[in-house]
């Protein structure tokens, strides 16, 4: 009879295993969704230095989080803030969980990239990339993840990574556009001059693998099929698509109504903001939360692209401060209005609202410091820029000596 | 004891909820084929157009089979014809076959949009996407997939849906082509003019994606895993493959043999066709009669969209009322041909097929009729079609306000 | 209890067939992943071509595996050879094994492709490619998979296929290109010139969707997924990951100090050398000897390209012989130094390495000598390249009539 429980105690293990790996799988591939809505928003000229950035995001990534960052994220906890230091992770029987974390962290580095296209120098963002998944989000990861961070025990709420991973990535990405600067030509006599992207088909695609990966993500994050995760995991599922549907309807008939006619890439944004915005919340809220949080999230991307290009003019070229580090932020909120178990419109009083906004602003500010620190230091050494001959030709010849489209006519711009 | 045959109850529920939320997850995906089929079957200048419809059959679709459809389509029966209407459908523990079924719903909306492309109005289409997910496609879906409709009683097998999802969308595709009418310059002196499609690798990775898709949305159909399921399913996997490839395979040597070269987009509606004919049947048929069924459509359909573009003279940009709809019909009718229990080749006599012709023909008629009255109604009130300026210009600058290529010199046409 | 015991070995079963099926899946992608890599590697004006032969290998491979290749490769041993022939495979219980197993068919005969393309005619590259699933593969595939194959016996060891898949396409891809010879172009007093691929995205995401399948590939080769297998199944989707992410890394960082920029193309092919690096070993070293494998044959590939086409002077235009030829016969061998039971790093001494050695020499004749009768016999009846003129114009147009950009204008070459 031992024998017997051991061996359905060893069955739901496999089948927690398998669904971690599974999920790990999907969110992996949510880095081509990335490198085609960057390479689609942004021009022709700079399609292979995104390439180059996505894909070293994720093998800088691989090899940096199994070298150091998964210890220091998931290691026994040193005064509620960091995990105790080891190299080349290699617990038996936690590779899955390594391999979940590994992709989690690559995306958080990917985010980055978009903000920063078309003028960065290839060296300075690699390095940009190591750190990142190395340290920054390793140590805020720990706070809210490993289970024994102080945001834990206040009882922050993020459930698969609007905060940890997502705005993480997208205040690196503030940062980084504010001193990196707009690239030549975007803001001619302080107006903003729209630079249109270059292949439409690569950020719709792009939207749909990520879409896809987020059923890793969200879903994945459960960390468990077996017993009652079944159903909780089916419930993310809906949760995740509800949101991201909601997200983009928002948009298209927000830009429609504002501008005249329902515009693709804040469409494709607001998919991408319901989805971030859910990410958080996805096992703590209803359908009807779900619905709500991805309205609201497509609405607010739409309105914080346009303030941030136009009002602040920090020249992001795909929106991934908006998409990740506001609706992130908002997601993060949000679960503290819509929150079945503690949220404002279940009874619960503001107490969870006030721990959401507490974990948003720590985590947001230790980014912001760190990335800061980060960025003048390599602004002061390697430099973050190319040079303005290299940006207007185009990063991929001058930083890659190659074109990607070399049978096609292009358009000077 | 008993807690341990609960337990081992509990463990088989998870499996088969795990395979049918990943199955979906696969069947999700394939609203990027289906995407990157239609805008490389059609011209650059209707990219984004074809982009947001596919992308809003998906998210109308999600909302509105949530909110209605699926209420509609598994409700208690009401007179063998309709589910007991309630909104926003929440039923613990039913999440996943939610999940399964709303991706299917979205592919019935989905098919429509390549037949109507490049001349449709974005908001008399998404009228019409929101009407088939919310209404058309659940009503005859419970007919037969939810137990108790009239075509379930009469013994109709359509295990994945040839006919409930394929078909339903093949017709209204037909519907709606004849009644918005064929692109300007397509039949000049009452011939047809072939308009190339802009993009032959999005044509041939859109059906990639798609057959991918197609390993969830048959095989997931078995709505389990557990026991004797884990068998069945990789017997549908295999009958899939097979027909996909014999589809393809025949459609490449009929028009080498006709047209003297082997034909890119006909092989790859082959492909498509296979699929679609091989879905009712997918459980039903031996591996020999996977390959004959999708042989047949392989040919089937490449003599449809000739027929039907020089014949019939019906403008369907993709080719989707004959991949869809004829082939739909015809893998239907096939399974009480090569259906190993009650099919003409072994033995059943004709008694099956003159169901599974009921069956079509039932449905067929219930979605050219509800199709053709509200197609009728959105011409009387905003119309079907964009201005004759508008549709030379391209859809997506005068629907959208963009150019989905900005940095490609383009040929006018 | 006894039926427990059967319940509980049951769900084991049903475990490992999810698994195998699943992975099948993600394999059965890395079609996709081919076709976009050695499409976006070449000229836009054979695309079509490319397209066309990547789908026929899929839909070949999957008949005629299934016909007749699956039993030569696994049936009942003949004299440690091949296995007994039978036709139509269709062992109850046994379709997951065999959709398994014919991914993997087509992936073999993928490899070819890339290394003849943009001058082989169509017809005969049909008929290669028909032979390679039918026969050639499952040949070899039987001596190491089957269970009593010679290269089973003498303890040779490649868990994924290193040599069984990618060697087998790649050598047979060395004899093709050297058979064909080189485009039109290529060598020019006996220098090389750079031939430049279309589209970098196209290769970029290929490559994205290739790394996604071979966590199908590796992983799925456990062929189990219940009890202890969980761990292993973990254990190889770091092992693959770290490999390929140190293969591009070693790639850049090599292609930036030679030839003073980080190469996107050589980049690429550095990740899918780790990738087929690792193949072998990904179950039997521990995650420093991924790594280790990856980053040498990161370096091998960007050496073995440069001297392949430069030295040898045999034109492939993606990199196929020396990403799948000689990084899998490199991975394969490395399972001799960096195997943790058996390797010479881990006191095993000589005796791993020179079985290893043993099984890729002998593959290697095998497939060099099959596919050289093979491609002799071709090439004096109907020939294995398409004419100079059309050679010239591209086979987009003249092998299948079609333009695949026509709203696109293309540069001349």
């Amino acid at each position: 009879m031992e024998e017997i429980t051991n061996q359905i105690t060893e069955i739901n293990g496999v089948l927690d295993i398998m669904w971690i790996l599974i999920a790990g799988i999907f969110v992996f591939f949510m880095q081509a969704g990335f490198t085609l809505v960057e390479s689609g928003f942004t021009r022709a000229k700079n399609t292979i230095n995104i390439v180059m950035k996505n894909l070293m995001d994720l093998c800088i990534g691989s090899l940096a989080f199994w070298a150091i960052g998964y210890a220091i994220m998931y290691g026994d906890d040193i005064g509620k803030f960091i995990g105790t230091p080891s190299l080349f992770y290699n617990e038996a029987g936690e590779m899955h969980n390594l391999w979940f974390q590994t992709v989690f962290c690559a995306t958080a580095a990917t985010i980055i990239s978009g903000a920063v296209a078309e003028r960065t120098k290839f060296s300075t963002y690699l390095i940009l990339s190591l750190v990142m998944t190395a340290v920054i989000y390793p140590i805020s990861g720990h706070w809210v993840w490993q289970g024994d961070g102080w945001l834990t025990e206040l009882g922050f709420i993020d459930f698969a990574g609007s905060t940890v991973v997502h705005s993480v990535g997208g205040w690196a990405a503030l940062v980084a556009a504010i001193l990196i600067g707009p690239r030549i030509g975007k803001y001619v006599k302080g107006k903003s001059v729209a630079i249109p992207g270059h292949n439409m088909m690569y950020g719709a695609l792009g939207v749909f693998i990520l879409w896809l990966g987020w059923f890793g993500f969200n879903p994945g994050s459960e960390l468990a099929m077996s017993g009652e995760s079944a159903n909780h995991v089916a419930n993310i599922v809906i949760t995740t698509n509800l949101a991201a549907a909601a997200g983009a309807v928002m948009a298209l008939f927000y830009t429609w109504f504002k501008y005249g006619k329902p515009d693709i890439s804040m469409t494709l944004n607001g998919a991408l903001a319901g989805l971030v915005g859910i990410t958080a919340g996805c096992a703590a809220v209803s359908n009807g939360g779900a619905v709500a949080i991805g309205a609201i999230c497509g609405i607010a991307v739409v309105a914080s692209i346009t303030f941030i290009d136009q009002k602040l003019r920090i020249d992001d070229p795909v929106g991934a401060i908006s998409v990740h580090g506001v609706c992130g932020a908002i997601g993060t909120l949000l679960v503290g209005v819509f929150g079945t178990d503690g949220g404002l419109f279940y009874g619960g009083g503001f107490h969870q609202l006030g721990v959401q906004a507490i974990g948003v602003v720590g985590i947001g500010a230790w980014v912001l410091v760190t990335s800061f620190i980060l960025l003048i230091i390599l602004k002061k050494t390697i430099g973050l820029r190319v040079s303005e001959k290299d940006e207007i030709e185009g990063l991929d010849i001058t930083e890659h000596g190659m074109n990607a489209y070399p049978d096609f006519r292009l358009n000077e711009h």
